[in-house]
């Protein structure tokens, strides 16, 4: 029904093959990404472009040494940036007051947006990209890798490379769209209402395959024990608020 | 360069004909939407859809009554929403710990990545979309009117119609790809870089207007004492705290 196929037929990709990425395709594909929606017009970002063997090995750790940032030849890190916008407040006679919580909100959607943009264009250039859920547990020291100053926070990390095409994912994985979707005003579901809307993700293999790999009763327990267990949320949220307190956000 | 170049030439949309916005389209795009990243494959979102002219009023005041969201037909709020996924682990035995910041973080993320997914693809069917700055200003009256629950918070509110075609705007204000883009590390900005940087955009005949009738003496004024005066970031960032620790995300 669309224009093109693309954003349905879309996957992740955690394998990369040799092929280099071209610096200009990277910074053309960037500026077009730029295009997209931005605060005021503010542009409150900046991406660091990792591609040096010394720096990606800086950052490993950072990201536990996952696959898809190891194998890729191109680290993006995308960071909430206020610090260049409140330089030029200052040199230009201006009050600059972005040190708080919705500035940070602020730059950290617009953040989000270029990276969102740049991946979807990638993705139609036929490279392959994987959002790394690390980089918040681990900013400050992402920040001291990359030599980050004041108001500047790394929000998201995107491994780019050419695939890999001998890595297919099955069938995506999601909930349908009557799940998130709700007319005029939010319903609360019922627990039947729950359980059919969830049922289809829990019949599916692979997920029924890390239940029994992990020896758990349920999909559910594998995410709150195994993937994202409540001491690591916490631990990694102290964390986070104390960086954001370093880099004058809050 | 590109596969098409809607990406440079994009523009958000404030001004909107009467079409309608048929409701199985907009469905349709928010399930090829979904088919963006997302955190764990959680689905950290739910989107609440405004057509009647009573939940309009409702939140008009909220988003300031400002012309894209009056003009609009359709109203589209993005919450970060842990409270679904939840709800399904408490009714399958698991223990859910996501009442905490990184939650709330990659909860935002989840939502960002999808609203910007939707508003590529609904700009590429040939509708207009907007992004309203006031949704985290405005989260608590949001809430009440949209009935959010606990660890559901609004993060983006866009407007989305078919574009009134007068509405045409001028070229892209936007910083040339050098002054957010770094290799390898964060590269302090000089004050004659950050100079040459914004000259550009301080140059453009609708920004030279702004200063002129704001009776400024220069464009960053604007910024700091017009659209983000310090006393306006430090109050939102009050309320907005507030707001997330009533829905219990911190």
């Amino acid at each position: 029904m669309f224009m093109n196929n693309y954003f349905t037929n879309r996957r992740s990709v955690r394998k990369f093959s040799n092929k280099e990425v071209n610096d200009n395709l990277l910074k053309e594909m960037l500026k077009a990404a730029a295009c997209a929606p931005t605060t005021g017009g503010m542009q409150l970002y900046s991406v660091i472009i990792t591609r040096k063997p010394e720096m990606k090995a800086a950052l490993a750790s950072a990201h536990f040494s996952q696959p898809a940032f190891m194998n890729a030849p191109v680290i993006m890190t995308f960071c909430a940036d206020f610090n260049r916008f409140t330089h030029w407040c200052k040199i230009n006679g201006a009050n600059p007051v972005f040190d708080n919580l919705q500035s940070f909100v602020a730059a950290a959607l617009d953040t989000t947006i270029l990276a969102q943009q740049f991946c979807t264009i990638a993705e139609q250039e036929g490279l392959g990209t994987c959002y790394l859920g690390t980089t918040t547990y681990n900013a400050q020291m992402i920040a001291g890798a990359l030599q980050l100053p004041e108001l500047v926070v790394p929000i998201i990390t995107v491994s780019v490379g050419y695939p890999d095409e001998a890595d297919n994912e099955t069938d995506k994985d999601r909930l349908s769209v009557e799940a998130f979707v709700h007319d005029e005003h939010y319903h609360a579901q019922t627990e039947e209402e729950i359980v059919k809307l969830f049922n289809e993700k829990e019949a599916r293999e692979d997920n029924k395959r890390f239940v029994v790999e992990n020896n758990k009763k349920t999909l559910a327990q594998v995410f709150t024990d195994v993937r994202y267990p409540g001491e690591n949320n916490i631990y990694f949220s102290e964390t986070f608020k104390e960086f954001l307190k370093q880099q004058k956000f809050i």
